[in-house]
């Protein structure tokens, strides 16, 4: 359960009106990787979570503060459409003024009569496909590793989009929250481990004696780039605890191609009817 | 530049078909953490890499050998469907039959004619939107481990959904390519750092003292679960490097109430022309 | 900026787990109905509002109440999915298993892990383009009522597909709060006509006389169908305020056929290049 | 069954190309709340009418109207885009050249070789989702009032962003088009009720003492803006024509916090396998 | 313009309710080959069409007819859904049943109240993005004849999956004008050659000889199935009126892989600064 | 299994950096008719092939050559981003500037760093919908010659929309291999029809004494446009190898209009219980 105090997190309030940079913002705000995203996402890992305790109390205390940038940006997008240009013969004559004009985002007039929505600065709308719970902590954890780490990277290259004093300040904060974040996750996925709730590979709970071994350690070069097998990825020991060394080799087949047998003539595909070679041919090949 | 040879990596012959099961498996061909994002994202981020060497190398081995597992999974799909009942009278009278026509997805045979398609298990179609390069390899990287985390997640649940030994051997590999892959990302994070080609936080270059420090090591709690802060990333030196110390403490307040100005009255909003006094107090709050 | 407490609403606690009616209660989550709409879209007209007092602070206090329903509903999921049948072939060997076992979501499996997330009823993902904020109260408090209608109506439809004693109880409650929500959205629509903020039509700030009057009070009649006209709709006053009476009237063409000039050449439509005589026949069109 | 009349309803006829308007024209005819919305949902509320008489044929009527309107703007668009420029280095060196070009859609070119197209101003292709047909009259005649509203609210924004008068005709017809369907679709509501069809809360066939009564009457209040409550819909008797009250109070938790016990250890969730404590603790909890 | 007749072009009467197979239907009312896409494309194609005559008024005939052939559809499936189990144990204690419940759509109950609506077998929405009209009529027409075959044989299939007599009735209606219709599109491709409008390859007014006439005969094969060249394709004189011969290679690189100048540094992407090398590696190949 | 090689099939080197452009070419890289779709397209076709042989291995032949084309467009669309204006205030003065700004991608930069994606002109995602294998080879083969000319036409407008030598040379590469590509598919249509594979009407396997033979060879003119039936399509020998005439008549109704009983009472539907006279009427019309 939830309750909303009528105040701001931190202070959301531009120079000046800016609605092509509205729209740039649209991204951090209903992108992929914008705060939409991380709100409702760790609120419902944390609902979903099975175990009690620190993790879920932790997911659900980010989520909820999550929400409060999903208030901070919506208004900051606000303030900056306080002014958007109707008609490009302005009275502002300036080529910046022309080239603003063609970058704001028609539908923030048309649509929401100034103010935001949850899309993204292309105008795609924010998918509830965006959000991960998978059930498996140390899978969602590195995932929400991810997710700051492209929102600072988002919100770093917004930073020098503008030269807006008073955008640039709620950014910062932004930012800030970020690098806090990305330790957070990192630091947590580190916690299950000492745990003992997961490891590497994930799920550690699959036997790793039920792979074929020649498989799990061993890099597969499948292009001709010189230099791709010289990294750690493919020298130096597993790591994963176990005592293999990684390896490289080029990719290869294990199995033939594949025939397949004529479909259901019920469905009219090619061939239309079983034709006796081929018949034949395809049930020997399903043996 | 591609080449093609008529061979499978590894094989992919199930004993029977299973109509019921290939709907499934359309998770980890054109879901979310399929075989069509791994296959394509990796490309892309290998094309797009403005990094001679072996990132883009590794990328480019790496994202070809993923389009031969999106080919394996096609055929075990077309295999499993090499019968599928298309109306629930079929000759088989027992409760699994009923239960596996319920399960199957009619489009593979209405559309497809008994064929694999680039949608998930709910029929959704793939979406090029599920693939992310960022431009920045240490996002990047951590996003490709995310992805070989979920993907081995969902195929060792897959495991469990089958007693079908050609299957089950099938997705033994996958695993075991999952595993490795796992490795293989979370090295390469690691070899970005020695390089020192980028840092937590990411992005690296962007300038630490740029942040208000206040809000970059504090865990803000908005939640009342008693234990949110009882982990390591509420407590200890950061993570980042720097010889800073992770705190927690409340979420706050740190601006007031946003008030917007009235709109611009050609686009009909409320209030539907400025008043008076609203008009002062929204002036007075863009000060 | 938002706190969160570790308590529910209402209770959610289902009598036992039902794979099947998980699948089908996500309809009212994760559905374009569902209580994240109305949550995200009360919270973003609140935060879009540009009159302070009342309606803004209504707006907020609202969307804030809807976030717990969509706990309420997660948990609700949660709990019926503690058992999700795998296979088929499940120790329960009657035909109601088989039934269930084909509706069930697969995804809620081999994605979550058991767990809800914002999709519907047939694996739609949650869309930002749900939400309405279009700046003028008058024609969002009228969806939002709609919202509401639609939300009991689909409640109530699910309500008479269980006899799970403990899922009705909660159904019962959403379906009392959106009675609620109905009478408070109706009320505040007329609210805003009573302090003159808007009317009928809406937005009242257009200019009636900038109208073509004979377009604005006539039902015209486009079907055969003998009672179209025998409502309210095409008899007795107009219901804006003015003294204009409704009419009905067949549907009649008040212009030719448009015929299009020949396209630019550049674009290789057809006709391929500009033909003289089509040339004259399109540019006299155009005068 | 249809049949189509070469002529249009209305003249749709510009003084001059402009491409940057007729992407923003795009909105309203393939936009949520475009005219492809409501005539394939008039229409399909229609077919789907299981009440024969006034409505059904009222519905179909206005479906088929909507048809036109569809033609209307598509003819406006095509003859807006009759000159596109295709580069940014045009005859004309003005400034709202170069905004124009700006704002203009690409795909009218690139895909439609000068032509309109089902998508809205900024791309979005329409969806059959925008489409609601849920069977219950009075919850559909509320969504056609509001599609009307926020249709008129679109095209009256759009008829301040240009100064061509022959477009500013075209819309002028569809203003007062909206305007009568406004007033059409409240007072079918009205008459629904007139009828005994229905009633608010909608749908008025749940019994009403099923509800929790606590919860039907009751503002609960979720957010600290002091003027909330200070509304009708917090005052005064319910709309719903029982004589209960409207009062308002805080919002309050009615249930703990949920535990959840520890998913199936098939699906590798977290905690990987059931653990003591933990079982026992949430088994208590499910009783 | 329009107007309706409260007629069915044919009829669409099943002999009983069956909630499974109107499911199934939904393909070909809103999947991409379904009805909607056919009627809105050939009334879309023919709006913008900008040769008046017989192409555009035969266009604008058939979007009419296929208004009615939407309609039957919504009929059919709306009659089918006359009984929809709401929970697996209804009175009907066969197998059957048990399976057709598993296979029934629970939005058809939930959401439409037992109708018909714009989605695909699978819950996808009908999408705007399924129309094309690329103001090209010979790509165009190539694309709907392409359509009636993927509709006549979607259909057909449809026909093997129920033993409904009534339902069969009306898809062989559909079958047949399928069967018409694919006649009329490659009529009328053949005939707008003949007219001079277009030819092979489209576009015919793209001239040849801008083309590297060894790229435009020559099947490059990049896979090694031994048959892939012993084809018409690979053989013969070309098709395009010319005198050219096909023939076919091996596919083979004709430029060096590209090396890519670092980013900008605003963006942070990696290398997050020009690095000396690396940057005078990249500006030589940029030459 | 694939093995790729660092070089392109052709070159990809513009002459100098050009966003605007950048953003228009994705179009033909991640739009419904760009690279992305054939490539997948043509590799899922040969993979769900169920004829072993020369259509079998020539699709997969295609179908690899192509993702050498989706190389090439990232390739080219990142150097065109080699600079993109992160601000509209740039050094460069000109109006072309603002222009080009204005009609930039903001993704390019925010989310991608510099980079291609696999989105449209509109930054729409590509998606997996795009894709078509009907099991019918001969639907698919017009599916893809279709796709080759939308290709060929795409890229030829795209060709008359830049003056950058090094980009034409790449559009030129492309138009001449759709337009070999365009032979091909019609080449391999025609030879299947040879090989008595399939034939006209799509599928020939369905007996055409199933269809009512009214329906199968008449034009049905739905609208008043003079020349509709002017056309091979209504007049001469029928296309499909059988003897009948081609005719035209208007379209007429062959069935009443349906009355729907009223639906299930659980539903809430409206009418909301069943009422005397309509269940009769109902019931009689369902006979």
């Amino acid at each position: 359960m939830f309750t909303h105090t009528h105040a701001l997190q931190y202070e959301a309030k531009p120079d000046g009106p800016d609605a092509n940079y509205a729209r740039r913002l649209q991204e951090v705000l209903g992108g992929q990787w914008g705060e939409m995203t991380v709100a409702t996402q760790y609120l419902l890992q944390g609902w979903n979570c099975r175990l009690p305790g620190k993790y879920k109390d932790m997911l659900l205390a980010i989520g909820t503060e999550e929400l409060a940038h999903v208030e901070i940006l919506v208004t900051l997008i606000d303030r900056l459409l306080d002014h958007q240009p109707l008609k490009p013969d302005s009275a502002d004559h300036s080529k910046e003024s022309a080239a603003a004009y063609g970058q704001s985002n028609p539908q923030h007039a048309i649509v929401n009569g100034g103010g935001a929505y949850f899309r993204d600065s292309m105008g795609l709308p924010w998918s509830g496909g965006y959000v991960t719970a998978s059930g498996n902590l140390m899978a969602d954890f590195h995932y929400n590793a991810t997710a700051e780490m492209m929102g600072r990277l988002q919100v770093s290259r917004l930073y020098n989009m503008t030269d807006d004093k008073g955008v640039k300040d709620t950014l910062r904060f932004l930012i800030a929250r970020d690098h806090y974040h990305q330790m957070q996750w990192l630091a947590a996925a580190e916690e299950l481990k000492a745990d003992g709730l997961d490891n590497i590979p994930v799920p550690a709970a699959f036997p790793l004696d039920e792979e074929p071994p020649e498989f799990a350690y061993a890099f597969l070069d499948a292009s001709d780039g010189p230099d791709a097998a010289n990294g750690r990825w493919a020298n130096g020991p597993a790591l994963d605890g176990t005592d293999n060394q990684l390896t490289a080799r080029p990719i290869a087949a294990n199995a033939d191609a594949p025939i397949l047998p004529p479909g259901d003539p019920r469905l009219y595909g090619t061939p239309p009817v079983p034709m006796q070679g081929i018949l034949q041919k395809a049930k020997d090949a399903l043996k």
